[in-house]
């Protein structure tokens, strides 16, 4: 999408190891009008899919899937990351790897919020190694619910995520999807 | 606020402590319409005070800072929660502690973000002791930045945090004011 890419170029900052800084406009600071248009976006091309809710991880997932479930009139629920290895008999939970923090993450949802009556689409920041969108397709199957898609902001193709996903067959839209950043060169997938 | 009340009246749980459990709506499921409500609600008490910037914090001050950002047309920024208490120049730090979790925290927010040309609404889903909303308010001064006031969801009235606030000059709106949680019964301040 012309306005996501255009305030990557614009306002993102490539950093060393393979890091994009989007603070400017979409994870730290929020500019509500691009992820206004975000949202309309993810709403046009997953309308058809009878969605009941978003599931989303705190907490840079938050603000682009509120912006869109306003969209879809539907609740929007986000997991939250927990360093505790036990959970119990009311949480959904499943184990990740942060490639940004190096460290492994349990999401956590709620039972009571998520379950065989929703039709779920998935909504983060990033996709760059697919770790945490793994998780949260793993929670909406402990769930019984149906997946209907995951859509992200920014796929860093280069990493491999999203194509994983797409080979699985998962209806995955990615607003922007960079093949590559080298020497700070940010190249995006025509 | 007659739909917040109605939210917590029929969705909130009352829990051992004095918290107050309002995941179903307001912070780890979030209704979009109950925020969008609410947003605009704030927009009405703050549309006359020049605000430029919505400040929050992580995780769950996002969505209702994000959804009101858009009736204001401006940009929301939230601050980070870090253990670390060394932080580099480049960035606004504030302690605070935190009765929910018992620890101390701080807050960040990059320079970059906020600064002297500013005015900003500080808006959160809770005030209790006020020791979150203290730290913001710590951080728009470090900034230079003028304050336009404080608007959060609930407040939890008989913890002392929204009258400290309103005693120093705060311009403070809360949506919804408790003034009691005894034997399990929220008692709203009139």
């Amino acid at each position: 999408m012309e306005i996501l890419e255009r305030a990557i170029l614009e306002k993102g900052k490539v950093l060393n190891g393979g890091v994009l800084k989007v603070g400017a406009f979409l994870n730290n600071q929020i500019d509500v009008n691009i992820i206004s248009a975000m949202g309309k976006d993810i709403y046009e091309k997953f309308k058809d899919c009878g969605v009941t809710k978003i599931l989303t991880v705190e907490a840079s997932g938050i603000a682009i899937a509120v912006i869109t479930a306003q969209f879809f009139n539907c609740d929007t629920v986000f997991a939250k990351k927990s360093k505790t290895i036990n959970v119990d008999g009311e949480l959904y939970s499943a184990k990740y790897f942060s490639f940004t923090h190096k460290n492994e993450n349990t999401l956590i949802v709620p039972k009571e919020y998520l379950d065989k009556n929703d039709t779920v689409l998935i909504i983060d920041d990033f996709l760059a190694h697919g770790e945490a969108v793994n998780a949260l397709i793993d929670i909406v199957k402990q769930s019984g619910a149906t997946l209907a898609g995951v859509s992200v902001a920014i796929e860093k193709g280069f990493q491999g995520g999203g194509d994983e996903l797409r080979k699985k067959g998962v209806n995955l839209y990615s607003i922007a999807v960079i093949d590559s950043m080298e020497n700070g060169q940010v190249v995006f997938r025509k």
